[in-house]
């Protein structure tokens, strides 16, 4: 299983602006960036904020055909009437036990979706693979933050793109193990 | 005068390693680049935490002939045995004034050199023109963030350099007003 945290930030690392939930202040041409990228993964995890700010958007788009969402809320039991086995799951499972799982089910590509604690937790866990992340030209000064909890991680950058004229970023690196 | 906000931080936006005062976490070719682009610079403003974290490095490097650095600590008037007037002065002037009193001293380019205090307080005012950011490839999760408080502020890419094969990247970005 190979997994890829995918998300946008904001220059000096949040990934909401403010107290602002979503990512309205992301570009035109992350949002085009994000969507196209969906594609390249067969199963995604977030959190249950993550799911909670976009949840329409995510049942059409992310859990879509042949693509599985797998939520992480504080209380899955509560999300029974949402879900539907293969396209929109929830669970409380660690994240270890997630990705044997999906392993076990056939899917090979993971997207992380956010939030902070589902980064943290999965990068905590020595089980992010590549990070393909959105640098938008802003500062904010507070936020969501990229991930929650310390962390040593090193990177090595593999690929970079310059995604419009204001300098919005797109950089894609692995995680060194 | 103009402002350049002169920095490294990791890639989720900490300008030290979780608790750990100093740069020690910043590349060869971060500090080589930083010792270089100091001499663009004809007076430098500072933290007291900045100081004290690399004083004998200010007073010898960046204190250096021709060029005069100022040192913003909660209680200047502590400093008065190692000001050096024209060379390493101590103020708790607000930023605005500074940076008028260096210009009618005849200084024009001024290097802001952290930390997150001095950052927030002179972007907040609006006296930041570009930021020099070097983005190493590592995550902490955690540690001193770019810049104190909330800040709204949008930037424009102008140069991007690689500097080593990791991917430590040089960004250079003007403050959009």
């Amino acid at each position: 299983m190979h997994v890829t945290l995918l998300t946008a930030q904001s220059l000096d690392g949040f990934i909401t602006r403010h107290d602002e939930p979503g990512s309205g202040f992301t570009s035109a041409e992350d949002k085009a960036h994000f969507r196209a990228t969906l594609a390249d993964f067969d199963c995604c995890v977030m959190g249950g904020a993550t799911y909670r700010g976009a949840r329409e958007w995510i049942q059409t788009h992310v859990a879509a055909p042949r693509r599985l969402g797998v939520v992480l809320p504080r209380t899955p039991e509560r999300h029974a009437a949402e879900t539907r086995p293969g396209a929109l799951e929830f669970t409380g499972a660690p994240p270890e036990k997630i990705l044997a799982g999906l392993r076990a089910r056939g899917f090979a590509r993971c997207a992380l979706l956010g939030g902070a604690q589902v980064h943290g937790l999965f990068l905590a866990a020595g089980l992010v693979d590549e990070l393909w992340l959105t640098v938008e030209p802003v500062l904010f000064g507070g936020g969501t933050p990229l991930l929650a909890g310390r962390v040593d991680v090193r990177l090595e950058l593999m690929t970079l793109e310059k995604l419009n004229p204001a300098g919005t970023l797109l950089l894609r690196y692995r995680v060194v193990r």
